[in-house]
C-alpha cells in the first residue's frame, strides 16, 4: 500500500481516466496498461476488466469503487473525493473505467472535479462497448451501402421521461443504425416509440449481453419482439442492442481479441 | 521477409483486423499490439499510428496498402486479394486499420472475403476515431444532464447524394450530439442540410482536425458559420466535426495517453 498522508511541499500526485473497453483486458489499449503498471492507486468500477488489475504493482492499492458505502446518488461525489485525496496525498492515481471514460461513463464529471481541486488529470479512450461489442458479435454498425450513420443512445432515461433530451420519433425516421447502451429494462418502451415514431416493426434487432467475454451470448428477433425475446433469455444488464438492418447481419470470423 | 510460396500440406495463415485508433500508437490496444508483435506480413493504411510498426518483428514483411496499384475503386478488391495470397501461403497476416474497422472501415468486406476463400479471420477492434477525437480535443459527447445519444455519420456522402441513407432533417430534431466523420469537404453542405432540418443555426460546433497527434489543432464556430471557419483555418482530412451543445465545453486536462 503506497498510499500516504499528504506532507508539506510534496509533489502532488496524477489522476488519470482510463477507459478499459468492453470487458477483455486485451482491449485496453497500451498506454492504458502503461498507466496502469505504473499507478500508486487505481480506483476501478464494477465493468472493469479484471484481469487489466495483474498488470498493477504488487504495492499498488486498489479501491474497487462499486464497494463505496453511500447511497447511489453520492458515490459520484465520493468517488470525486477520493480521487483527489490520493493524488493530493502525493500518489499517481488511475481511474479506470469500464468502455469509454466519455460515452454515458461520466468521465467529465471527474475531470472537472479534479480541475477544480488543483489537480492534473488526464483521459486515455478505451474501446467503446456501443461499438465493439457489436463488431465482437458479428454486427457491423456501419456496412457499405446499407448505412452511413448510427446512434448511440442512453436507454437509462426511457421514452416520455421528463428527463429524457432525445426525440425518439426523429431517430426513428433518421436511417442511422441505433444503439441502445443500459436500456435492458427500458427496451420494451423504446421499442415501442420507435414504431410509434415511424420506424417498420420488422427492423431487425439484436441484443448482445456480456459482449466480449467468454459468457457472450446474442438474441437476434425484429423490432416488434425484440424485447420480448431478450426477456424470455434472460438477458441481463451489461447489453448493447442494435436496431437496424445490420442487426441481420452475422459476419464470419469475429474474436475479442484475448485476454493478456 | 518471410512471404513464401505456399506449399502443398502446409497450414494456411490467420488474418487479424487490428484497429489502430485515431493516431498516438498509445491508442493502439494490447492485443492489437501483440497481434502486430507476432504477424508474419502486415498490411497498412495511410491513417494508422506509424510508430505502432516498430513493435512487428525485424523480419516481418509490411506492405503499404495506401500505395498499392490500382484505381481507387479497385483498391479494396487488391487489399482483400492480398489478404488472401498470404494468408494462403501460410502467413499470419494483421490488416493495421485507422479507427475502428468497422466504423466506416470496410473491415466486414475484408472478413467476407477472407471467409469466402476459406480463410481463418478475427477482429481486434479499436480506438474510435469518433469518439477519442473530439474527447482528447475536451469535447465528451455525451455529459450527463446535457446530451443522452450521439450520431456519428459519414459526410462522405453528401445531403442529397443518390446514395445517402441518412434523413438529415429527422438527424436536425434528433437531440443527438452529431459527429460528422469524412466531412471536411461536404461540411457546408451538411450544415445547411441541418439548419433547413430545424437545427439552431447558433448550435455549438468544433472540428478537430489531425486528433490525438501532436499537429492536433481545434476550430471553434457555430453550425451557421463552422465550414468557413475550418476552410479559414485551412482544415484538411483527417478531421471530425462534432455539432451540439457538448460543443461548447472545453473540459480541462485532456490527454491522448503517449507514444509507445
Amino acid at each position: 500500500m503506497t498510499s500516504r498522508e499528504p506532507r508539506v511541499g510534496e509533489r502532488m500526485g496524477v489522476v488519470t481516466l482510463v477507459g478499459g473497453g468492453p470487458g477483455d483486458a486485451g482491449l485496453v489499449t497500451v498506454a492504458g496498461r502503461d498507466a496502469i503498471a505504473a499507478a500508486d492507486v487505481i480506483l476501478t468500477d464494477r465493468l472493469v476488466p479484471r484481469a487489466a488489475l495483474a498488470w498493477a504493482r504488487p504495492d499498488a492499492e486498489i479501491i474497487d469503487v462499486a464497494k463505496v458505502p453511500g447511497g447511489r446518488s453520492t458515490d459520484q461525489a465520493e468517488i470525486n473525493r477520493l480521487l483527489i485525496e490520493h493524488a493530493k496525498a502525493g500518489n499517481d492515481v488511475v481511474r479506470f473505467k469500464g468502455g469509454d471514460p466519455f460515452v454515458f461513463g461520466r468521465g467529465g464529471e471527474e475531470l472537472v472535479a479534479c480541475a477544480d481541486a488543483g489537480i492534473e488529470a488526464r483521459v486515455i479512450p478505451g474501446v467503446s462497448s456501443a461499438i465493439a461489442v457489436p463488431a465482437v458479435a458479428g454486427i457491423p454498425l456501419t456496412h457499405r451501402g446499407l448505412v452511413q450513420a448510427f446512434t448511440v443512445v442512453s436507454g437509462h432515461v426511457p421514452p416520455g421521461h421528463p428527463d429524457s433530451t432525445v426525440d425518439w420519433a426523429a431517430l426513428a425516421r433518421s436511417g442511422s443504425t441505433l444503439v441502445v447502451m443500459m436500456g435492458v429494462r427500458t427496451l420494451d418502451a423504446i421499442a415501442d416509440a420507435l414504431v410509434d415514431g415511424g420506424l417498420d416493426p420488422a427492423t431487425p434487432a439484436a441484443v448482445v449481453a456480456d459482449g466480449t467475454l467468454p459468457s457472450q451470448h446474442v438474441v437476434r428477433a425484429d423490432l416488434a419482439t425484440i424485447a420480448a425475446a431478450a426477456s424470455e433469455a434472460g438477458v441481463g444488464p451489461p447489453a448493447v442492442t442494435v436496431i437496424g438492418d445490420v442487426a441481420a447481419l452475422d459476419l464470419p470470423g469475429l474474436d475479442s481479441g484475448h485476454d493478456p
